[in-house]
Protein backbone atom coordinates (compact mmCIF):
# COMPACT_ATOMS: atom_id res chain seq x y z
CA UNK A 1 0.00 0.00 0.00
CA UNK A 2 1.39 3.35 -0.75
CA UNK A 3 1.90 6.05 1.69
CA UNK A 4 -0.74 9.11 1.20
CA UNK A 5 0.50 12.13 -1.12
CA UNK A 6 1.52 14.16 2.11
CA UNK A 7 4.30 11.82 2.60
CA UNK A 8 5.49 11.03 -0.38
CA UNK A 9 6.10 15.23 -0.93
CA UNK A 10 7.60 15.45 2.84
CA UNK A 11 9.86 12.76 2.10
CA UNK A 12 10.96 13.51 -2.01
CA UNK A 13 8.48 15.76 -3.75
CA UNK A 14 8.24 19.09 -1.75
CA UNK A 15 11.50 17.87 -0.15
CA UNK A 16 14.21 20.28 -0.18
CA UNK A 17 18.03 20.90 0.48
CA UNK A 18 18.23 23.80 2.71
CA UNK A 19 20.42 26.66 3.01
CA UNK A 20 19.13 28.96 5.71
CA UNK A 21 17.23 27.67 9.27
CA UNK A 22 15.04 28.88 11.67
CA UNK A 23 16.49 29.10 15.41
CA UNK A 24 14.14 25.70 16.03
CA UNK A 25 16.73 23.28 17.67
CA UNK A 26 17.56 19.90 16.98
CA UNK A 27 17.41 18.02 19.99
CA UNK A 28 19.10 14.93 21.27
CA UNK A 29 15.96 12.83 21.16
CA UNK A 30 15.70 13.51 17.38
CA UNK A 31 19.21 12.54 16.63
CA UNK A 32 18.33 9.57 18.70
CA UNK A 33 15.13 9.42 16.65
CA UNK A 34 16.67 9.80 13.23
CA UNK A 35 18.94 7.05 14.32
CA UNK A 36 16.40 4.68 15.35
CA UNK A 37 15.09 4.77 12.16
CA UNK A 38 17.92 4.63 9.71
CA UNK A 39 19.46 1.71 11.32
CA UNK A 40 17.20 -0.79 9.87
CA UNK A 41 17.54 0.40 6.03
CA UNK A 42 19.34 -2.53 4.23
CA UNK A 43 23.12 -3.12 4.17
CA UNK A 44 25.51 -5.76 2.61
CA UNK A 45 25.68 -8.54 5.04
CA UNK A 46 24.02 -5.77 7.37
CA UNK A 47 27.26 -4.39 7.74
CA UNK A 48 26.36 -1.23 8.81
CA UNK A 49 29.79 0.78 7.96
CA UNK A 50 28.58 4.06 8.59
CA UNK A 51 29.34 6.60 11.95
CA UNK A 52 27.66 9.54 12.61
CA UNK A 53 29.44 12.22 14.50
CA UNK A 54 26.64 15.75 15.17
CA UNK A 55 28.52 18.48 15.24
CA UNK A 56 25.86 20.73 17.43
CA UNK A 57 28.60 22.83 20.24
CA UNK A 58 30.21 26.08 19.23
CA UNK A 59 33.39 24.27 20.08
CA UNK A 60 32.96 21.44 17.80
CA UNK A 61 31.72 23.72 14.79
CA UNK A 62 35.44 25.42 15.41
CA UNK A 63 36.96 22.25 15.06
CA UNK A 64 34.76 21.57 11.94
CA UNK A 65 35.21 25.51 10.31
CA UNK A 66 38.75 25.11 8.86
CA UNK A 67 37.60 21.70 6.43
CA UNK A 68 34.48 24.14 4.82
CA UNK A 69 34.55 25.28 1.52
CA UNK A 70 33.37 28.92 1.26
CA UNK A 71 30.29 27.73 -0.13
CA UNK A 72 29.14 25.95 2.51
CA UNK A 73 30.40 27.69 5.16
CA UNK A 74 27.75 30.17 6.70
CA UNK A 75 25.07 27.45 5.80
CA UNK A 76 27.01 25.06 8.39
CA UNK A 77 28.53 27.59 10.89
CA UNK A 78 24.72 28.39 11.12
CA UNK A 79 23.12 25.28 11.04
CA UNK A 80 21.81 23.71 14.71
CA UNK A 81 23.75 20.73 14.25
CA UNK A 82 25.81 19.11 11.02
CA UNK A 83 26.42 15.73 10.55
CA UNK A 84 29.55 14.28 9.84
CA UNK A 85 28.55 10.90 7.84
CA UNK A 86 31.35 8.69 8.39
CA UNK A 87 32.59 5.06 7.42
CA UNK A 88 34.66 2.51 9.97
CA UNK A 89 37.32 0.97 6.85
CA UNK A 90 37.04 -1.60 9.79
CA UNK A 91 33.74 -2.14 9.58
CA UNK A 92 34.05 -6.21 9.45
CA UNK A 93 35.24 -6.34 12.46
CA UNK A 94 31.78 -5.94 14.02
CA UNK A 95 29.80 -8.49 11.51
CA UNK A 96 29.97 -11.53 14.47
CA UNK A 97 27.79 -9.54 16.08
CA UNK A 98 25.53 -7.91 13.08
CA UNK A 99 25.83 -11.34 10.96
CA UNK A 100 25.99 -14.06 13.10
CA UNK A 101 25.01 -16.72 10.52
CA UNK A 102 28.37 -16.47 8.46
CA UNK A 103 32.08 -15.90 8.99
CA UNK A 104 31.23 -12.98 6.78
CA UNK A 105 34.32 -10.90 8.91
CA UNK A 106 36.23 -12.85 6.33
CA UNK A 107 34.99 -11.91 2.96
CA UNK A 108 36.50 -8.37 3.45
CA UNK A 109 39.68 -9.13 5.83
CA UNK A 110 41.10 -10.95 2.64
CA UNK A 111 40.28 -8.36 0.26
CA UNK A 112 41.22 -4.56 1.24
CA UNK A 113 39.59 -3.51 -2.18
CA UNK A 114 36.15 -5.03 -1.62
CA UNK A 115 35.64 -3.83 1.81
CA UNK A 116 36.72 -0.44 1.18
CA UNK A 117 34.32 -0.42 -1.91
CA UNK A 118 31.80 -2.29 0.42
CA UNK A 119 32.43 0.84 2.88
CA UNK A 120 31.76 3.67 0.70
CA UNK A 121 28.68 1.84 -0.53
CA UNK A 122 26.96 0.68 2.66
CA UNK A 123 27.86 4.19 4.10
CA UNK A 124 26.00 5.98 1.17
CA UNK A 125 23.45 3.75 1.20
CA UNK A 126 22.77 4.63 5.05
CA UNK A 127 23.73 8.33 4.41
CA UNK A 128 20.76 8.29 2.26
CA UNK A 129 18.61 6.52 4.77
CA UNK A 130 19.40 9.34 7.20
CA UNK A 131 18.32 12.03 4.89
CA UNK A 132 15.45 10.33 4.19
CA UNK A 133 14.71 9.64 7.84
CA UNK A 134 15.08 12.96 8.74
CA UNK A 135 12.78 14.05 6.39
CA UNK A 136 10.47 11.34 7.77
CA UNK A 137 10.31 13.60 11.08
CA UNK A 138 10.12 16.49 9.72
CA UNK A 139 13.55 17.65 10.24
CA UNK A 140 15.24 19.28 7.01
CA UNK A 141 18.36 18.79 5.47
CA UNK A 142 20.97 20.03 3.40
CA UNK A 143 23.64 17.66 2.12
CA UNK A 144 27.51 18.74 0.91
CA UNK A 145 30.28 17.02 -0.28
CA UNK A 146 32.41 20.11 -0.86
CA UNK A 147 34.63 20.07 2.20
CA UNK A 148 38.29 18.76 2.97
CA UNK A 149 37.91 15.40 4.26
CA UNK A 150 41.26 14.70 5.19
CA UNK A 151 40.85 17.85 7.55
CA UNK A 152 38.14 16.31 8.84
CA UNK A 153 39.39 13.25 9.20
CA UNK A 154 42.32 14.90 10.68
CA UNK A 155 40.09 16.82 13.36
CA UNK A 156 37.62 14.07 14.50
CA UNK A 157 38.81 10.81 13.65
CA UNK A 158 42.42 10.68 14.69
CA UNK A 159 42.11 7.63 17.04
CA UNK A 160 39.20 5.81 15.67
CA UNK A 161 40.72 5.81 12.17
CA UNK A 162 37.44 6.07 10.48
CA UNK A 163 36.74 8.38 7.05
CA UNK A 164 34.39 10.73 6.60
CA UNK A 165 31.97 10.31 3.13
CA UNK A 166 29.40 13.57 3.60
CA UNK A 167 28.35 16.23 5.66
CA UNK A 168 24.49 17.18 6.11
CA UNK A 169 23.53 19.93 8.11
CA UNK A 170 20.33 19.31 10.11
CA UNK A 171 17.40 22.16 11.62
CA UNK A 172 14.12 23.55 10.80
CA UNK A 173 14.73 25.35 6.81
CA UNK A 174 14.18 28.79 5.79
CA UNK A 175 11.85 28.85 2.64
CA UNK A 176 13.44 32.40 1.83
CA UNK A 177 16.35 30.50 1.48
CA UNK A 178 15.83 28.23 -0.89
CA UNK A 179 17.69 28.20 -4.75
CA UNK A 180 14.97 27.63 -7.20
CA UNK A 181 15.14 23.48 -7.80
CA UNK A 182 17.88 22.30 -10.50
CA UNK A 183 15.56 20.00 -13.54
CA UNK A 184 15.54 16.56 -13.12
CA UNK A 185 15.44 13.52 -15.62
CA UNK A 186 12.71 12.27 -17.65
CA UNK A 187 12.05 8.84 -17.18
CA UNK A 188 13.44 7.50 -20.39
CA UNK A 189 16.87 9.98 -19.80
CA UNK A 190 17.62 7.81 -16.99
CA UNK A 191 15.98 4.16 -17.03
CA UNK A 192 15.44 1.39 -19.63
CA UNK A 193 13.06 -1.49 -18.95
CA UNK A 194 14.01 -4.56 -20.59
CA UNK B 1 5.77 17.24 11.04
CA UNK B 2 6.66 13.79 11.07
CA UNK B 3 5.22 11.05 9.41
CA UNK B 4 2.57 8.81 11.44
CA UNK B 5 3.84 5.36 12.91
CA UNK B 6 3.02 3.46 9.90
CA UNK B 7 4.76 4.93 7.22
CA UNK B 8 7.59 4.92 9.75
CA UNK B 9 7.17 1.02 9.80
CA UNK B 10 6.45 0.68 5.91
CA UNK B 11 9.79 3.08 5.15
CA UNK B 12 11.67 1.86 7.63
CA UNK B 13 10.85 -0.44 10.97
CA UNK B 14 8.97 -3.09 9.46
CA UNK B 15 10.59 -3.05 5.86
CA UNK B 16 12.66 -6.25 5.26
CA UNK B 17 14.78 -7.51 2.40
CA UNK B 18 13.10 -10.31 0.71
CA UNK B 19 13.70 -13.21 -0.98
CA UNK B 20 10.50 -14.92 -2.00
CA UNK B 21 7.76 -13.34 -4.57
CA UNK B 22 3.87 -13.14 -4.63
CA UNK B 23 3.04 -13.83 -8.16
CA UNK B 24 1.51 -10.03 -8.48
CA UNK B 25 3.56 -8.41 -11.26
CA UNK B 26 5.29 -4.99 -11.07
CA UNK B 27 3.96 -2.40 -13.99
CA UNK B 28 5.48 -0.03 -16.21
CA UNK B 29 3.64 2.23 -14.05
CA UNK B 30 5.13 1.03 -10.83
CA UNK B 31 8.98 1.54 -12.48
CA UNK B 32 7.66 5.24 -13.91
CA UNK B 33 6.26 5.96 -10.34
CA UNK B 34 9.39 4.71 -8.02
CA UNK B 35 11.71 7.17 -10.53
CA UNK B 36 9.68 9.74 -10.44
CA UNK B 37 9.73 9.95 -6.21
CA UNK B 38 13.57 8.93 -6.20
CA UNK B 39 14.60 11.62 -9.11
CA UNK B 40 14.23 14.09 -6.80
CA UNK B 41 16.23 12.78 -4.00
CA UNK B 42 19.54 15.31 -3.39
CA UNK B 43 22.76 14.41 -5.29
CA UNK B 44 25.91 16.63 -5.17
CA UNK B 45 25.45 19.31 -7.58
CA UNK B 46 22.25 17.81 -8.81
CA UNK B 47 24.52 15.33 -10.98
CA UNK B 48 21.88 12.65 -10.81
CA UNK B 49 24.68 10.35 -11.99
CA UNK B 50 22.31 6.74 -11.87
CA UNK B 51 21.16 5.09 -14.59
CA UNK B 52 18.61 2.30 -14.16
CA UNK B 53 17.92 -0.87 -15.81
CA UNK B 54 14.61 -2.29 -15.34
CA UNK B 55 15.63 -6.69 -16.28
CA UNK B 56 11.68 -7.92 -16.41
CA UNK B 57 11.66 -10.55 -19.36
CA UNK B 58 12.44 -13.31 -19.60
CA UNK B 59 15.55 -12.82 -22.02
CA UNK B 60 16.44 -10.18 -20.48
CA UNK B 61 16.82 -12.27 -17.10
CA UNK B 62 18.70 -14.81 -18.92
CA UNK B 63 21.10 -12.32 -19.82
CA UNK B 64 21.66 -11.66 -16.46
CA UNK B 65 21.57 -14.92 -15.08
CA UNK B 66 25.56 -16.21 -15.02
CA UNK B 67 26.54 -12.83 -13.32
CA UNK B 68 24.57 -13.80 -10.17
CA UNK B 69 25.96 -15.26 -6.87
CA UNK B 70 24.60 -18.55 -6.35
CA UNK B 71 22.79 -17.58 -2.99
CA UNK B 72 21.02 -15.09 -5.25
CA UNK B 73 20.14 -17.09 -7.86
CA UNK B 74 17.12 -18.01 -7.13
CA UNK B 75 15.37 -14.84 -5.67
CA UNK B 76 16.72 -12.93 -8.70
CA UNK B 77 15.51 -15.47 -11.12
CA UNK B 78 11.74 -15.60 -9.65
CA UNK B 79 11.72 -11.98 -9.09
CA UNK B 80 9.18 -9.92 -11.43
CA UNK B 81 11.58 -7.30 -11.93
CA UNK B 82 15.46 -7.22 -11.48
CA UNK B 83 16.53 -3.49 -11.30
CA UNK B 84 20.69 -3.03 -12.22
CA UNK B 85 21.47 0.43 -10.76
CA UNK B 86 24.27 1.84 -12.42
CA UNK B 87 26.10 4.93 -13.11
CA UNK B 88 27.37 7.28 -15.61
CA UNK B 89 30.77 8.05 -15.70
CA UNK B 90 30.69 10.53 -17.90
CA UNK B 91 27.89 12.13 -15.63
CA UNK B 92 29.50 15.30 -15.93
CA UNK B 93 28.35 15.81 -19.31
CA UNK B 94 25.04 16.12 -18.34
CA UNK B 95 25.45 19.21 -15.75
CA UNK B 96 24.80 21.89 -18.50
CA UNK B 97 21.41 21.08 -18.15
CA UNK B 98 20.64 19.67 -14.50
CA UNK B 99 22.85 23.01 -13.17
CA UNK B 100 22.66 25.21 -15.43
CA UNK B 101 23.65 28.14 -13.01
CA UNK B 102 27.90 27.32 -13.06
CA UNK B 103 30.07 25.02 -14.97
CA UNK B 104 29.91 22.54 -12.93
CA UNK B 105 30.97 19.93 -15.33
CA UNK B 106 34.41 21.56 -15.31
CA UNK B 107 34.91 20.41 -11.77
CA UNK B 108 34.98 17.31 -12.54
CA UNK B 109 36.31 16.54 -16.36
CA UNK B 110 39.85 18.21 -14.72
CA UNK B 111 39.82 15.20 -12.46
CA UNK B 112 38.78 11.24 -13.10
CA UNK B 113 39.59 10.34 -9.13
CA UNK B 114 37.30 13.01 -8.25
CA UNK B 115 34.25 11.69 -10.88
CA UNK B 116 34.85 8.61 -10.03
CA UNK B 117 34.27 8.83 -6.44
CA UNK B 118 31.13 11.17 -6.89
CA UNK B 119 29.71 9.19 -9.27
CA UNK B 120 29.56 5.97 -6.83
CA UNK B 121 28.41 8.04 -4.11
CA UNK B 122 25.94 9.57 -5.64
CA UNK B 123 24.43 6.85 -7.44
CA UNK B 124 24.68 4.95 -4.29
CA UNK B 125 22.82 7.71 -2.67
CA UNK B 126 20.16 7.58 -5.55
CA UNK B 127 20.14 3.63 -5.29
CA UNK B 128 19.04 4.16 -1.39
CA UNK B 129 16.04 6.64 -2.86
CA UNK B 130 15.11 4.13 -4.81
CA UNK B 131 14.90 1.59 -2.11
CA UNK B 132 12.64 3.97 0.12
CA UNK B 133 11.20 4.96 -3.23
CA UNK B 134 9.70 1.51 -3.57
CA UNK B 135 8.59 0.84 -0.40
CA UNK B 136 6.87 4.45 0.01
CA UNK B 137 4.75 2.82 -2.77
CA UNK B 138 3.68 -0.70 -1.45
CA UNK B 139 6.24 -2.49 -3.59
CA UNK B 140 9.18 -4.53 -1.51
CA UNK B 141 12.99 -4.77 -2.23
CA UNK B 142 16.16 -6.78 -1.87
CA UNK B 143 19.24 -5.72 -2.82
CA UNK B 144 22.29 -7.36 -3.42
CA UNK B 145 26.01 -6.54 -4.27
CA UNK B 146 27.60 -10.48 -4.76
CA UNK B 147 26.86 -10.73 -8.36
CA UNK B 148 29.60 -10.45 -11.10
CA UNK B 149 29.99 -6.83 -12.30
CA UNK B 150 31.87 -6.91 -14.97
CA UNK B 151 29.65 -9.86 -16.48
CA UNK B 152 26.91 -7.12 -15.61
CA UNK B 153 28.48 -4.38 -17.28
CA UNK B 154 29.66 -6.65 -20.43
CA UNK B 155 25.94 -8.11 -21.32
CA UNK B 156 24.21 -4.47 -20.40
CA UNK B 157 26.00 -1.62 -21.05
CA UNK B 158 29.24 -2.56 -23.59
CA UNK B 159 28.02 0.05 -25.88
CA UNK B 160 27.15 2.93 -23.28
CA UNK B 161 30.37 2.15 -20.93
CA UNK B 162 27.99 2.77 -17.89
CA UNK B 163 29.12 1.03 -14.19
CA UNK B 164 26.89 -1.52 -12.63
CA UNK B 165 26.61 -0.40 -8.37
CA UNK B 166 24.14 -2.82 -7.86
CA UNK B 167 21.18 -5.17 -8.11
CA UNK B 168 17.67 -4.40 -6.27
CA UNK B 169 14.76 -6.86 -7.11
CA UNK B 170 11.30 -5.64 -6.80
CA UNK B 171 7.88 -7.18 -6.05
CA UNK B 172 5.60 -8.30 -4.04
CA UNK B 173 7.39 -9.98 -0.69
CA UNK B 174 6.50 -13.61 0.15
CA UNK B 175 6.65 -13.13 4.14
CA UNK B 176 6.82 -16.66 4.91
CA UNK B 177 10.58 -16.59 2.86
CA UNK B 178 11.89 -13.61 5.10
CA UNK B 179 14.72 -14.24 7.48
CA UNK B 180 15.01 -13.06 10.96
CA UNK B 181 15.94 -9.54 11.38
CA UNK B 182 20.03 -9.54 11.97
CA UNK B 183 20.58 -7.02 15.39
CA UNK B 184 21.21 -3.44 14.63
CA UNK B 185 24.11 -1.18 16.49
CA UNK B 186 22.95 0.85 19.40
CA UNK B 187 22.81 4.83 19.10
CA UNK B 188 25.98 4.78 21.48
CA UNK B 189 27.90 2.23 18.86
CA UNK B 190 28.11 4.57 16.16
CA UNK B 191 27.01 7.88 16.96
CA UNK B 192 28.69 10.66 18.65
CA UNK B 193 27.47 14.22 20.25
CA UNK B 194 29.52 17.11 20.02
Amino acid sequence: MSLDAGALDALFREARTHNGWTDKPVTDEDLHAIFDLLKFGPTSANCSPARFVFVRSAEAKEKLKPALSGGNLEKTMTAPVTAIIAYDPKFYDQLPKLFPHADARAWFVSSEALAQETAFRNSSLQGAYFIIAARALGIDTGPMSGFDKAAVDAAFFAESGFKSNFLCNLGHGDPSKLFPRSPRFEFAEACQIL
